[in-house]
């Protein structure tokens, strides 16, 4: 029984926290169950949402855990991030979690810069900051110039700051752009397979839409010549999901179309930062004279996908239209537009860049090195060489439903290219940045032994 | 003449922002003007975007400042946040301010508890943040859960955590309605006079767009029940610009409207939390029960316009259409997420909804019998006891571009409501958030002055 007071000045959910983190950390046993919301919240007379803001901040400290359908039990000690409990070893098994997890789109924790982060933001916050007024709408100016001379130095790209809007992520820069541009360019292609994600911001924006077929050099610019379309998205540097890049030649063909049409190119440079073989290929914006390319990147792929940030460089005469509405409010916390620019600024971001990329090489080229070890001709190397996970296929007919369930069963989580390329194009994305060097081997030689199973 | 080193290791805009900040610091004199970026790239023969970066961060610290068309001057030391500048009270004037900023939509610097704030940031990024991977698309659980609670506590809101949606600023939480309603719902309705910005969201997406007219109790429901929406935007708690509220016999035949004719009612409370005279209006969510109603709220009125987080609360049944598409990646930094969280959870925000609250209904009545004081008969107060502005029209015909140029002219800024609400309904909005209490009534007279020579 936890004694609440109504008429403390302490909130009752706050109340609630304290009594229940104090149980659990002196009397419940790691695996306990804890009392539904809906019994504590009828027992104290309290509302549910009192009771769930309790349990939802031990949630979020590790001290409980959830589990689908049966509620709230006390969290093991290897989960608890505080490390106030200690380990029972004969407590129940928390739900289960994968033994390897393939997932493409992960860096590991430790590569993001958590303590010279909180003393940048410590810092920009000391600048006596200003939070009573809204924050210019671009992006700080002082973080548009950083990213300028950083696309201008490192990307190849010809822009300067009065061209950069700082965004939110993916989905709120594509949604700009598609606002911008529908009412004179409502003809939208895509390569095919492409990044599914691209093509619905603009299915939301009613364009019409044509997939255009991508080959070794990226998308087919014969078969977007001859389309109705007049606007573009393309992955140049490194094609999603195939991994091919497209050649200077290609580039000039498709900036000339581009001119003749009055149609635009939307570069979408993703993950270019993560290229291991040779430097990165410099983007094509850069080699657009005529102001018909709006280039996007982010730092989700590089530096974290959680601080939703990205940018874009828009052709000058967009930038009018970019004003008309987009251009009313900023995307970014201000706080976060601060700690960027210093990390920018003093260097952070190019010598975080070179670790990233020195890091996630020897990963992929381990993961490469297993692969061709433990499977060797019984898959082929679809995509290598860039970003967080090398691409796949079975060298014959495989069951690739069967071999996702299989591998879940042995505690493995796979992630296939078709579930968000929207078309049959498949392969396995045999992610490598969440794992750490030393697990690499032994993750792939677990997937090469279902694989063989299923494959026979 | 500056030594750059393009050996070094450091970076040439770092040692370039250096070199300048020293020479500011030690040379020169406040208001001299600074080379060109084009004169300093040719000279050294950088480029313009490594001249800007550090051009770039000695504005954002306050060294220098630009004056349009003119270049760059060595700040006044009142502008320089870190004070390293002495004062020179012969050098030339900064480019020109107001005296007076009647900014409607600003909270006084001094509000927002920065170093609270960052102790909160600190402690949640140590509690070991995991920036590798993307956070929960519809915004942290914890976070939720405190935004849930807060709602059904504070503003009647009917809901759990699950609805919650935490999303970036208004336009985007504007924006994932539209997409989520579009192929149902493609007609909207929108108060008139009301906000324009939300007008833009749903034109971008090609609603039909059905103005409704307003007067003392809110959007007028019968001319609504005429039209053919399916959709209708409503600030009901404190109508944007007019500042009615609407009854709660409205509001109950809106709803019924709502679920006779399968339609959707979005309620935005941009900001019930500033109400000076009686509690907040409960929401008109809390009246539904029949999962008609979208609601949306803001962090930016009532804490801060620089933190850009909003959230929705969703109706049940319109979740999975949520998840399709825009449930597939979240919107706010985690680190933000993490820290608005503790801010929540420890009971500041409630604390810090209270100071905000007295302190502007002081600001409020203060500039309220300033008004009368000055101007007595000569205006009619349109709408007050809430917000961060009273709105006023001349009580006879006055030229209000020839007292909005009058104004300027006497260093004063007057912003219309007629700028941001697309319909002929106008008034002067009176800002008092970003006055300090003892400039007010300065600010009034010297208003009332302009005002009443242009009257004659």
């Amino acid at each position: 029984m936890y004694l609440l007071d109504a008429t403390s000045d302490i909130p009752l959910h706050l109340q609630l926290y304290k009594a229940l983190k104090h149980n659990i950390t002196t009397d419940l046993s790691i695996g306990s169950k804890l009392p539904s919301i809906r019994k504590i919240s009828q027992e104290y007379k309290i509302s549910k949402n009192t009771v769930e803001s309790a349990y939802a901040q031990l949630y979020a400290e590790g001290y409980i855990e959830s589990r689908p359908k049966s509620g709230y039990y006390v969290a093991d000690a290897d989960f608890h991030p505080i490390g106030m409990i200690t380990k029972d070893e004969t407590s129940s098994k928390p739900s289960p979690t994968y033994r390897y997890n393939f997932y493409p789109v992960r860096l590991s924790r430790d590569l993001f810069p958590l303590k010279l982060y909180k003393r940048l933001f410590n810092r920009a916050v000391d600048e006596n900051l200003d939070m009573g007024t809204y924050p210019d709408p671009q992006g700080e100016f002082a973080l548009r110039a950083e990213i300028a001379r950083y696309l201008t130095e490192l990307r190849g790209v010809r822009c300067d700051s009065s061209q950069i809007i700082v965004s939110g992520a993916f989905i709120d820069a594509m949604g700009m752009i598609a606002d911008i541009l529908r009412p004179t360019h409502p003809h939208f292609a895509i390569e095919h397979p492409g990044y599914h994600i691209a093509r619905k911001v603009f299915e939301h924006h009613l364009y019409d839409i044509t997939p255009i077929g991508v080959d070794e050099n990226g998308l087919m610019i014969d078969e977007l010549a001859e389309s109705d379309a007049c606007v573009v998205y393309i992955t140049p540097s490194h094609q999603y999901p195939t991994g091919s890049s497209m050649p200077v030649a290609n580039r000039l063909r498709l900036l000339k179309w581009a001119r003749q049409n009055d149609a635009y190119i939307i570069e979408d440079d993703y993950d270019s930062e993560l290229t291991y073989r040779s430097r990165p290929i410099p983007s094509l914006q850069g080699l657009d004279d005529a102001e018909r390319v709006i280039y996007i990147g982010t730092f989700a792929k590089a530096l974290s996908p959680a601080l939703r940030i990205g940018y874009l460089v828009l052709p000058r005469p967009l930038m009018n239209r970019y004003r008309a509405f987009h251009g009313t409010f900023a995307r970014v916390s201000l706080m976060e537009q601060k700690t960027l620019t210093l990390f920018m600024h003093e260097g952070h971001w190019e010598r975080h860049l070179r670790r990233v990329r020195n890091l996630n090489r020897k990963k992929h080229d381990l993961m490469k090195q297993s692969l061709i070890k433990h499977l060797g001709d019984a898959i082929t190397i679809m995509s290598e060489g860039g970003g967080l996970s090398i691409n796949i296929r079975p060298a014959s007919d495989i069951d690739l439903d069967l071999l996702r369930h299989r591998a879940e069963e042995a505690g493995i989580k796979l992630y296939f290219a078709k579930n968000h390329s929207g078309g049959e194009w498949d392969a396995i994305r045999m992610g490598f940045g969440g794992f750490e060097m030393e697990e690499i081997e032994r993750a792939v030689e677990a997937f090469a032994e279902v694989f063989l199973i299923t494959h026979q």
